[in-house]
């Protein structure tokens, strides 16, 4: 057998506050020996793990300051000690991240993998709104999508357009002018569209507006990464709407 | 002033085992006096709300067992009394709920409306095939859909094929042979395709196929809701997907 006692258990720590952690997480923090930490989670985490030696394994945006391949030998090598890994990113782990790629290493060494599921950005980006990602009037869905890719490409942005779901982008914020450009070659200059940044944290701040302003307000306001931004619909119930592009609370209008 | 003391918390009960409600969800519960529950979340989560009083007002389907006014009437009657409403909602509130309705009605009687997010099902229906929900070989983002539409017409599945993302879709189990055999006239019939019914619960089952198969299986298997369904590039990355629509842990296969 070549199967090892230790295990790892990829956790999703949620978009920010602790408190958004799942009760079963929390439990796999305070059995944890290793804590591998990503820089999109929030590093208080390490707080709810007291047994546990901590390795910070951040990855942020194109900077690669630990590279894929060191953290799965890392996990492989402490889980073959047999000791019990917890792998923590940012948001739900199943969403954006390489835990494919991590768990595919893993079932490929004979180690142990748990799943914890948590909450995405996306859906506390819409919490944050005061508002539902979907809305019968507006949608059948909702998409989320990066934009950004392996290869530097762009997603189709028409294509996800043309569904009428509405759009949840992650990771868009350094190509906001272009991707919102792309769009509005398919939707309405007048589309509902919103940025939350930070979402889920007491950092928050938000901008609702429209499509065809979407990109300037959002720079004037100095909102950056990491943030989602959100378009459709639905977006145009947030309270903050109705007034068109006008201030939300969480931070004064730049504009 | 209209602004009452009372308030009303959508709160996110998950996909149905306890443990992946929210330590904030858990606090809310705690502190509840009134407790309205879906039929889609696990009824077991009053235990977890001592001092509530609990009314039931699922609505599973096209079976509207408690009618959505009244639901509203309900939560504001109590608000307005002082009380601290909870209304669990499955999954995420925010997914495919009434939630907009429900949050743009309380605003209007001015009571206070928390939002407590949670993990919807798609989510764990993808923990429970030890995949990601996106993976970056296969595709750029993911969609949730419900195929249950408020004008009993179809989302325009050539559309959503047409995004290249992974489809989550909700809802879909009574309409699965129709919606299959409209995503195979974009999609091809290798597409890896699997069911995850009573995902995030002890009662979970799971199928993982290709999409010409998946309706006769998951039928000839009983499969039914409530369930995911999952298609895309990334289900292909499921153990039970190498060996092409074999038995996966969970249901012996019926074919």
């Amino acid at each position: 057998m070549s199967t090892v006692q230790g295990k790892v258990t990829l956790l999703s720590a949620g978009p920010g506050d602790l408190d958004l952690l799942t009760l079963r997480a929390a439990k796999a923090l305070a059995a944890a020996d290793i804590l591998l930490l990503d820089d999109l989670a929030n590093a208080d985490i390490a707080t709810l793990a007291p047994n546990a030696r901590v390795i910070r394994v951040g990855k942020r945006g194109g900077c690669k300051s630990t590279p894929q391949a060191f953290i799965q030998r890392l996990m492989q090598r402490h889980a073959k000690k047999g000791l019990h890994v917890v792998r923590v990113k940012g948001g739900d782990a199943l969403l954006f991240g390489r835990a494919g790629e991590e768990i595919a290493a893993l079932r490929e060494a004979a180690i142990a993998v748990d799943i914890i599921n948590g909450v995405s950005s996306g859906f506390a980006a819409a919490a944050g709104l005061g508002i539902s990602l979907t809305h019968r009037d507006h949608c059948q869905g909702v998409t989320f999508v990066t934009a950004h890719m392996q290869d530097h490409s762009q997603p189709d942005w028409a294509a996800l357009a043309a569904t009428g779901t509405t759009l949840a982008i992650y990771m868009g914020m350094s190509r906001i002018a272009s991707l919102t450009a792309s769009l509005l070659e398919t939707l309405p200059a007048s589309t509902p569209a919103a940025v939350v940044q930070h979402a889920g944290s007491q950092q928050e701040r938000r901008l609702v507006t429209t499509l065809d302003r979407l990109a300037e307000e959002a720079t004037a306001a100095g909102l950056g990464s990491p943030a989602v931004i959100l378009i459709g619909g639905a977006i145009g119930e947030a309270a903050g709407f109705a007034a068109h592009a006008e201030t939300v609370e969480g931070f004064a209008h730049a504009a």
